[in-house]
């Protein structure tokens, strides 16, 4: 596992993964001095996609880093030649200094969570908006899409195998993402090499395809038996490459009834598994796994839900959020200098001021509802109900706090959190977020 | 700009961008001995996705370079511990030495157009299947829905400003796209250093929120004098923030009439447009540009054309490729030691054998079809229409062909293609590709 304390390189800055607007706003305020007023930015969403009923926080942990490592070389600077120098001195001294409050990687969320609040200057805070949006944007929309896929796997390990169909970085930190979300493992080797996640995988039709005679005629028995002979009687077959009946037939013959598994990858999944388990069961290969991917969704996987099918590959539509590829997170100052303040323009409605939050639950353990509160206020009497802080300090004085859940805390927390919901809650239809959110002690704005 | 010559950093290998199953069934080649059967692998799409009328292909000089970079580092190695020796000490020595040829980049594609032919032994070329995909499928998808948008916007400019709503390093290949299919800038700093590709940008709604007085109260006209005075008169104000006509009021005053543009972010943009540009001319304010932006996709900008808007800024939709953020492409084998081979399945057939493609034109200039023929047949005789070479050399021996085109060639190239399509094909609704693609002299696969 790389132990590089980087996201994507031990040399990487993130200081240009940023909006040019950031930069001359920054030039604009150093020349004006607002550059040094102490504001809050938050991030949160307006709605959930897609009409879901619940958000799966995710990226927390890559945004801490990528704050951290957002520091501008002298390359970097060079080729900023629209900045002034007071600018560009400004950007070579630039580390933030300021403090990070927010929810849990893993946590659930609803719009107008206040997902993360960054307090500091404005200078120090308003650059930093690309770089925390698109991370946690793009890691919130594949981990929100894979928690209902595991939901409707019902128990059932989901192989993520789509690295392929998004970008080769994007690839690595959504498999982080799906694996976060329940995923049991991932075919991306970067994204086992750089966050320990276990990594699998089976064959492409190109093996088999491989596998010819002389005279250019099929011999998929020479591509079963190299791959058993090569990984083990424990591995999985491919065995759609040309007829399906026949290649469950040479499968077994190949390897035996003690063969790990086949996969499926076209046709009618449902009744392909079917037909595949009962010949696999007259052949006495009754622990032979079934595994079936093809352009497979959370809707898709629910339909196989009463099928023999022991394991889920999927690829496309958990790379790409199944119809939400980005979770349409905004990051909005919401204070400055003590102040709340807030656009007004309509439809973009917001609340002013600080924000932390906290989940209230009945003594089932079944959620009720979120509070959100201001900032600096106590939290809120809930009574006697059971109450989660859903704020947690994640960065101080410009350091990570030192403890913060690991990515298996954070597969771990989910998996508690969504038990939590009420079982509307994990339907798949769309509908209302399942858990409102209520907003206590906010003066309104004027 | 960056001189770096590698995509993402100095140091980094692209070899673990890659699924497990790639190197077990090199494991598994390695051992039978059918690593070293000269093969052909092709990338192709099935279908061009939302029933799209053409594809923009993109990512190809991205491509040859993360092949160029696939090399495996100790680190790396000593993580692929589910390797045997062998193919540990094939990896080790790794350099792809193999053949690619392919449509160029900026080039528009059909369903079955052979996008990228890749040959070598089975070994070299099986392990390259992730990366591949990951960057061609990435990148096609935003030139594709990018290259829609520019022809929506008839001759306005638009720019990319995405970021935010995709993976950071997902942003700076985006921008990329967009701009190859012809946006005009981007907000990307990251894309602007390491390509080249003109940055711009105007300000947040952060911006004037930071502008209040002692008592909390706006003070918008601070925020657009600092802006003005920072970045000179030719700037954009954001004058959405509270009420649009007094924000373009104050904006004029401020600025005076030569104020470069005015920025409007939310409500019903054609009607906020005409209201404006009234404006603006009322305060003798011609040349002052009306810049919109908020969800706009080529939908959106269409419905726009009729209105005075000069600039058009768009995020979300393209970077997440307008509902199809994959292009799905695929990495088929098909061809081994002479033979084609094919996957038999229903619903997943392609033509066996390697390909290359000419595209046919009218003496007008305007394209007729896509002929594909045999890798190694003489090009189809078509006597006397204007004939276009679609495949290109790319990389020989494992080194990238010198001269091939650059960021703005392929720019530029797409431009010219784009116009030479029928006129049907420019159209935004649903309908077949434009072009049919026809496969001349090959044998039915048996």
């Amino acid at each position: 596992m790389n132990t590089n304390p980087s996201e994507f390189s031990s040399n990487r800055s993130t200081a240009l993964l940023t909006d040019k607007y950031e930069l001359t706003m920054l030039q604009a305020a150093l020349a004006d001095g607002s550059a040094e007023r102490p504001s809050t930015f938050e991030v949160f969403s307006r709605r959930l996609p897609n009409e879901r009923r619940y958000g799966v926080v995710a990226g927390t942990a890559r945004v801490l880093k990528a704050i951290r490592d957002f520091v501008f070389t002298e390359e970097q600077l060079a080729d900023l030649d629209f900045l002034d120098d007071r600018t560009l001195e400004y950007l070579r001294n630039y580390r933030f200094t300021g403090q990070v409050d927010g929810y849990r990687e893993g946590e659930i969320y609803f719009p107008q969570s206040p997902l993360l609040t960054v307090r500091g200057t404005f200078a120090e805070c308003v650059i930093l908006e690309t770089v925390i949006l698109s991370i946690m944007n793009a890691d919130s929309a594949v981990a929100s899409a894979a928690a209902r896929m595991v939901t409707a796997a019902d128990g059932r390990p989901i192989i993520e195998m789509g690295s392929r169909r998004t970008h080769e970085y994007s690839a690595v930190t959504a498999s982080r993402a799906a694996y976060l979300a329940g995923f049991s493992t991932t075919s991306n080797l970067e994204a086992a090499y750089r966050y320990g996640i276990p990594a699998s995988g089976t064959s492409a039709h190109a093996w088999t395809l491989l596998h010819i005679n002389d005279d250019g005629t099929p011999n998929e028995a020479a591509a079963f038996k190299a791959q058993v002979e090569s990984l083990g009687v424990d591995t999985t077959l491919l065995v759609d490459t040309y007829d399906i009946t026949q290649g469950v037939a040479t499968a077994i013959e190949v390897a035996g009834p003690d063969l790990g598994g086949v996969r499926i990858d076209s046709g009618d999944l449902g009744v392909l598994a079917r037909k595949v388990r009962k010949q696999l069961d007259d052949l006495n290969a009754h622990n032979t796994k079934i595994v079936v991917s093809s352009d497979l969704d959370e809707f898709a996987i629910a339909g196989l839900r009463g099928e023999p099918v022991d394991v889920f590959g999927v690829g496309t539509s958990v790379v790409t959020g199944s119809g939400a590829p980005t979770a349409g997170l905004v990051y909005k100052i919401v204070e400055v200098a003590g102040h709340p303040v807030a656009k007004r323009s309509r439809n973009k409605e917001s609340y002013g001021g600080g924000k932390k939050a906290v989940r209230t639950h009945r003594k089932s353990g079944t959620a009720i509802e979120e509070i959100v509160y201001p900032f600096n206020a106590e939290a809120p009497d809930t009574g006697k109900l059971d109450t989660l802080s859903l704020t947690i300090p994640l960065m101080r004085d410009g350091e990570i706090v030192p403890g913060l859940p690991t990515l298996e805390d954070s597969r771990a927390y989910l998996a508690k959190q969504l038990v939590s919901l009420p079982w509307e809650g994990l339907a798949l239809s769309r509908d209302e977020p399942v858990l409102h959110t209520r907003f206590v002690g906010f003066p309104p704005v004027a």
